[in-house]
């Protein structure tokens, strides 16, 4: 195959190359800042425009063909990923400077969600089927018969992540979930990976041909400014928004949907420091093995992941020093990695130079194996700063995108519980445990339950594990909405509402609502669970 | 009893009568314009600071009290309020101007919901566990175990609405969710019906009492204008809104969480007009029936209801003559009623008296019963209005609260349908039809699902059944979000979010996530839902 001739730069807009005249953006390797294949046009607002009205009009049919054929159309997308895998893989490599196998893996992760989803809406119960039958003899007054089950919200705008190319992307949970949910999707592009947007928005316009769906559930969309973003998610026609990047840019979105005439549901995902709470007993105990599994943590993906632990808590003590120590020089023979791109390798070092500079905040490691011959290059830190210090100081809990940690060393047990009730909303939380020493932070816990999506026991936030029971968001400023998540099978409650049909003609209800139950879907019937 | 020493004026903090210094707001009869007993007091920003601050506190420990216990304090503030029912009636009655059987039913469903909740949080299914068992041998990585379930979201500011002074006031449906979510409550009780809300509060301050609550879990505040409100929206230890009322009462609520730091949860009702079509054949053969079934249905409650029919859709011809005709006759024979407040009753008389003279519409019929002997009165009214007309003019969509309603007459079906394409967002949509006639209209009904929240065949939509099916929200503008409802069970997730635990130790994890189940609930373990 020849990969040159593979990535199409122009726009997709309703699954077709849409013809492209904007200024041309061109895509780049991290770790040469060289220019890679690939010439990419950026959509004009009037592309943004037409993708929206194509997926209005797509909508119309796509919200009603039955679970089968959507199950269909997403396995359809990871049977097109798959045949492209290693050349997909390859470029998201060259654009992203992530190791190979991490995005071997990643292109598996996002098959894996796209299948997760086709088996979901396949099985049909998530619609969250809700029956009332009638009473038509009830006093004083008769009760109605009265049917509840989601359905889908209408078109999306997802934006692609940097971090994760594939699986936060173009074809990413994002994009698969609301597909799932039948609503059309409008992807903006990162411009960090285009030629591999560009080459899952191709694979994903083929599974819509080849499944015979309406072309305007999906579009694509490139642009390296802020234009086309804006355009989408003020636009009247789109339904809901979904993104996972920086703070800023989140809150970016929320204030644009503050604006629009019709709020929507903008879902926001912006990443977090993720504390980590070494106990006493555990720390005493396991300090050296503690501190490899931290490092090894703290460095994954350069550090460029939403759950990467930049935060780590513990009582000042033998077995702290001996962890600090050890996880000083473990980072210390880490290698500086590739950045995904030059703005995030800049802020990196901006933001840890800034924050070595703060009152009380010592560096205490960094690596010393920077890679000469190539760009975008960052070095792993460590900092520690005291309780004391951490508490009066917010500047301190801001998110410091990559290979970066904080160890925040608290006088006593009481001063730890002190840092973790200032702490701001997080994705995750993880205590590091001995044995039967949990039980004795009960109000700790109870604490970090209030900040947090996920609590991890004894192992690492990075790996966010997709599956039903995932919550991967958490309160503010971690999401701008704690309610949802963007990962796992519960993402797909983002773009569904419910719908209730009171004393409807059988036949003319929604499947799922059916008397007879003809998709042998969970629903509650009066209040009881059952298939029947 | 004595009802003047029983209401007691002064805003209730932490579940106690506080000392209260604020300016007087007294209460007024509508149907008198006569002062009513009892003396209130506006809470202060004081007050608003320290009922959120106790709500906080209470918080920790109110979140994490079995459900057993959840549910005695729901039922023991029903009994509160049935010790003092026919009192509450009666002052809600002089309050309101509503009938009284119309008031002695809401105690009825006020305290059927707050046992809906009671049982719902009993049950314990709601809290949606999902359980993704560990996988150590998975290859090429281990899977954790991950247990996911809904807690509570935090302190929750609820605003009683003016037409319903008690299943949508302090003890109402947004209160008993959010109580039985695990979220303690502050009411900003609605100054049409003070003596009503102090009564309720005091029932529940009651309840807290008896069943050992912690304080803080509720209070009431009392306000005249809308500083006590902005406060408690825009607080940081706020966490969720539940606001039922006026489209521009809830925009402000809205807007204010923009510019909150942290935005929040917000759940505004804002009405609708909610459209009723009659289709040519149920016109042509049930012309008489139906415009009795909908002259109930519009001046029901002097038509201060959220679904109040206002508007009705029909193609001409003869069966739309004698249903017009039938219509405006009824009207004309229904007296005039009391309306809840005298900015409401003008408010409906300008609005009404507005809408009249767009270029268009014509005024067709208007009751001539007015009680002179009665205040703040106003009188059932049709208007018309072709749909060529209607479909020019957003203005003819704009909600009229009170017993009005504008007849929309459609050339034939397809100007109806475009008609239906143009509307709002709305909470409910109406069809009636005669046998068979249905399924020929699906287009028009898959257009009528997009723009609701609810759909009724044959009914009216006034009397919104409270059961686990009902759907009481809808796409905006009826509310800002339509992912939601606020009357049924499913109220209860607007103050739930999810959170998953990794690798937890069974004994320290939340009982309805412990291996044996201890609380008995449907739960989802690896994708089966079981109680086991």
């Amino acid at each position: 195959m020849n990969k040159i001739k593979m990535i199409k730069g122009q726009n997709i807009i309703a699954s077709q190359i849409a013809e492209s005249n904007g200024p041309a953006i061109l895509a780049t390797n991290p770790s040469t800042l060289q220019t890679l294949e690939g010439r990419f046009f950026k959509a004009s607002k009037a592309d943004a425009e037409r993708a929206l009205q194509e997926a209005t009009k797509a909508y119309k049919a796509y919200k009603n063909i039955e679970p089968a054929r959507k199950a269909a159309f997403l396995r359809s997308i990871v049977e097109e990923i798959t045949a492209i895998a290693p050349i997909l893989a390859e470029r998201a490599q060259a654009e992203s400077g992530l190791p190979l196998p991490r995005l071997q893996g990643e292109v598996g992760r996002t098959t894996g969600q796209l299948n997760m989803f086709a088996n979901l809406v396949e099985e049909g119960s998530w619609v969250d089927a809700t029956i009332d039958t009638a009473q038509p003899d009830r006093l004083p007054l008769p009760k109605s018969d009265i049917r509840n089950m989601l359905v889908s919200i209408g078109p999306v705008v997802v934006f692609g992540a940097s971090n994760f190319p594939l699986a936060f992307s173009v074809a990413g949970g994002d994009t698969a979930s609301a597909l799932a949910a039948g609503c059309p999707v409008v992807v903006k592009a990162h411009p960090a990976h285009l030629g591999t947007s560009a080459l899952v928005g191709q694979a994903i316009a083929k599974a819509v041909e080849k499944t015979g769906m309406p072309k305007g559930v999906f579009s694509l969309l490139f642009d390296d400014g802020y234009e086309i973003g804006e355009t989408l998610v003020k636009h009247p026609l789109t339904k809901a928004v979904a993104f996972t990047g920086s703070y800023r840019g989140g809150m970016a979105l929320v204030k644009m949907n503050a604006q629009r005439e019709q709020p929507i549901p903008v879902f926001a995902e912006m990443g977090s420091i993720n504390p980590v709470v070494f106990l006493p007993q555990a720390i005493a105990t396991q300090s050296e093995e503690l501190a490899k599994k931290y490092a090894g943590s703290i460095t994954l993906g350069a550090g460029q992941f939403c759950t990467n632990p930049g935060l780590l808590l513990a009582v000042k003590g033998e077995g702290l020093d001996n962890f600090k120590a050890s996880l000083s020089r473990t980072l210390q023979e880490i290698p500086s990695a590739t950045m995904l791109t030059e703005d995030i390798q800049k802020n990196y070092e901006n933001l840890s130079a800034a924050i070595a500079l703060e009152n009380g905040v010592e560096l205490i490691s960094e690596s010393r194996l920077i890679n000469k011959d190539a760009k975008c290059q960052s070095i792993p830190r460590l900092a520690t700063v005291s309780a004391k210090t951490f508490i009066g100081n917010a500047k301190l809990q801001e998110e410091i995108f990559g290979p970066y940690s904080l160890l925040v060393i608290a006088e006593n047990n009481a001063e730890l519980l002190k840092v973790v009730e200032q702490l701001h909303g997080q994705l995750t939380a993880t205590l590091m445990a001995a044995p039967n020493e949990l039980s004795q932070y009960s109000e700790l816990v109870d604490v970090l339950v209030e900040k947090t999506g996920r609590l991890i026991l004894n192992g690492v936030p990075t790996g966010v594990e997709v599956c039903s029971a995932m919550q991967h968001g958490g309160p503010f400023p971690s999401t701008n909405d704690s309610r949802f998540t963007s990962v796992g099978t519960k993402a797909i409650y983002r773009f569904a509402r419910p719908v209730a049909w009171q004393d409807w003609e059988d036949a003319l209800l929604p499947a799922a609502l059916q008397a007879a139950n003809p998709l042998k879907i969970w629903r509650s019937v009066d209040q009881v669970l059952t298939k029947d």
